[in-house]
């Protein structure tokens, strides 16, 4: 209890301290600043977590990105010893299938020499066109977001992000 | 009518034709793809409208983009004669604003040298630190999107993009 | 009439109000500031409008970009619940056809594995290589920009885009 | 017990059936692929709960990335209606301050017009020189990684970085 009061007190001598700076420290109403429907922080902890679990239940050492409706990114882990270009190709992953509504899987198909989008991933910066990213819809359908892992074969990755992007609609 | 018939019949020619090519020619539920409250393109085009009749009334020549809440490109003009640099300037005012949830004028104040945010613009592959970036509110107050407009003055782009983000909250 | 002399009037005050930042408020001859022959406003508004036409005619969710001769962009619209990764997409389609004089499709030929253009793609900071990228020409044959689509098949996007370039050839 | 069964069971499938890919499947041993005393995935854990945790009870809307001793991401969190653009800034913020061995505060007094790191911001794909990136040392002093927060104030960006990096020396 006290200790709350402290930080209060703390906040309010900061605002005091620095409003001079120009930076205006009402409390800010987060509700305002994004759309109802967006997957929350509390649901992207989730998706996490069964993203977790399942690569540590299957003894894999994965990197793993959610990004939400906008293709922003919300959530990120690596695990000790994960690969370090991973951390890239999951933040990626991510945020392809959720900028073309499709897997990864589905879209390293259209992707290959001879087929509809050879060469796509030369756009938006690099895109991953290999499998590991999956849509995440809510009950109703709607895309909420995406995850992107990354660390194992494809078919790992493709394990551990589905795993994780079935809570959503459990 | 009978060019609607050719029209949807071409559609599904293609789609027969096509299909080898992995893509799949099911017709997609747009309102799975994008959160309800987020700026339409109706909305993006009545915005887009007002800024080019404020342009055209103050005599400018102006760059204007729209980006959606999540910070994405919705629309673009540029007028006649309008500079070439400020093509990215305005997608970069309208993404800086929705970024921080501020004008980028406020965000200018921030920006100076010994203030708060001072070189903010080297993040984000480059932020816009200049008015000219506005916020898009509906009439719940809520964000869902922005406007930058960049080819005048600060002054008169600040007036060309709040005439466009004002038509959403009559 | 009042409403302009006012807005006339707010110009004149804005020049005197922000002189002194150094910008100049002489009227700007937008005649000197483009080639004669280039694309203009109302042109790439018709292109843009047979476009979007023809995507809503055959159900499609479209981003579609607008350049002009210099391969810079012009317009820019994205439809409710169109691919994120097509707003980059589209506009590389438009820039890509431009600054190779032939549609993305000829150009998806030659960039085949095997073949002459073989990784043009890592190029430019990223080409466009698929399908959906269509040259504008006027009724003199000059090139004055290029129009890229993206969303649907390589077909479809091909369809819009040349539905929206016909426009300046009636 | 079963579910794990299950779950070797799978992964041993997966590696025989996708085997033919390349992808080697034998089982990686994760202490062979980094330095014993880089902070671990469990330690980012605590120092992102404790940073959360302050930032929840300042009524703080954040972004909060955690880099390892190499400099890249090992995790981040965006607090729901946190700033898009301090994705980047936080992440920018940790990289900034492991790279230079010191936190952002003091790299900004540096950065300043005439002083001695002025425009350092430019180098590195934008470097971030204003507070809330501070180091993380374990109970030797060892510099293990580091965090940066992003979306308030720089006062309450600091207060928040430090929460969570103080975890690690208690």
């Amino acid at each position: 209890m006290r200790k709350k009061l402290i930080s209060v007190l703390q906040s309010i001598l900061l605002c005091i301290l620095y409003s001079w700076g120009g930076y205006v420290c009402a409390e800010q109403d987060a509700s305002k600043f994004y759309l109802p429907n967006d997957i929350t922080q509390a649901q992207a902890e989730q998706v996490m977590a069964a993203a977790v679990k399942k690569a540590v239940d299957n003894k894999l050492l994965m990197n793993i990105a959610i990004v939400d409706a906008g293709g922003n990114l919300k959530a990120f882990v690596r695990m000790d010893g994960a690969f370090l270009a991973s951390i890239d190709i999951a933040i990626k992953k991510a945020k392809t299938a959720r900028s073309l509504n499709m897997s990864t899987y589905e879209l390293s198909k259209l992707a290959q020499p001879g087929n509809e989008l050879y060469g796509i991933e030369a756009t938006n910066g690099g895109m991953a066109i290999f499998g590991g990213g999956e849509l995440i819809k809510n009950k109703d359908g709607l895309i909420v977001g995406a995850i992107g892992v990354s660390g194992g074969s494809v078919a790992e990755d493709m394990t551990v992000a589905q795993a994780g992007a079935a809570v959503m609609v459990k």
